[in-house]
């Protein structure tokens, strides 16, 4: 199975060097939860696609990470090409089930995730400000959250093309598939 | 709103020092989507507590941070007093409804994250080993899904007790207001 919906996900990022761990989770969780691309911003450690990029040839896929000057710009940019543009923020909207439904009827979603600072302008530019529990927490546990809700949970029966390796479920233990090449 | 259910989470690591951010945000998550507590290595950097406190004196709850010597007796004490034990890997078995039914239903749950390599000892002692999608991301992703999935999405209803600041959700901007004493 693959998502209808395309979700990229913009990180606005003033520090991509300090939060670079985030930075992978945050990669690695659109990825999972079947999203098409990420961007980051161009001061991130550029280390990190080799990183998404080994995860994809193991486990397959097509997912992107894209480097790009100016993640506002971006936001612009992505809103013109007709996605709708979700910034997750803890001071916008409750995740209400209408929002949502609208939400889940766009062709294109760009899900924007920040750091601690956020310029007013990605509130204003967004056509949606979504808090998942009005709390502070993690924008790792925000994206996820919220990509698990617009798929309505699909993400557990995604196929990720030309994996080689495939985790076969087990109650007590870890057992890996190698996944034959008539199969990607 | 309270939660019925009292989630408690065990954090296994061997690294506390290196992944400070992330398990801030593991911290955050679990107070965030109504956990009671969260178990942290003796070795972790103890100034995590006073931000998380620091996080609860203004937004309020009662949440704990608590560090143990052993994170692997912590599992087995409390599997002992009772609790559910759902260790969280990409290697374990879908969430499915019949699964998350059963869970649901303890009183006491222990939700167990790893960092990189978890001993197959704790693939045994938990009651259920369960993987969100079996791809490689994010213990913060994987917690904060598990927890929403547990909790049928009613964190977005909490309320968290002697709050001084609530955030009032909005469209296009931030809202904090404060909240007097009568009500905390």
């Amino acid at each position: 199975m693959r998502m209808k919906q395309e979700i990229r996900v913009i990180r606005l990022s003033e520090r991509g060097y300090r939060d670079l761990r985030i930075t992978t989770h945050c990669c690695l969780v659109t990825r999972a939860f079947g999203g098409k691309e990420i961007f980051l911003s161009e001061d991130t450690d550029h280390g990190i696609q080799k990183t998404i990029e080994r995860i994809s040839h193991e486990f397959g896929g097509d997912f992107k990470v894209t480097f790009i000057p100016n993640t506002i710009r971006e936001i612009n940019k992505q809103r013109k090409e007709g996605n709708v543009v979700v910034h997750l923020t803890m001071y916008g909207e409750k995740p209400d089930n209408t929002t949502l439904a609208k939400i889940r009827k766009a062709k294109k979603v760009t899900i924007v995730i920040g750091s601690e600072k956020v310029p007013m302008e990605v509130y204003h530019r967004a056509d949606y400000n979504i808090s998942i529990t009005r709390q502070p927490h993690s924008e790792v546990a925000a994206l996820a959250v919220m990509m698990h809700r617009l798929n309505e949970g699909k993400e557990e029966e995604l196929i990720f093309p030309h994996a080689r390796k495939r985790v076969i479920p087990e109650k007590k233990g870890k057992r890996v598939e190698k996944v034959g090449n008539d199969e990607s």
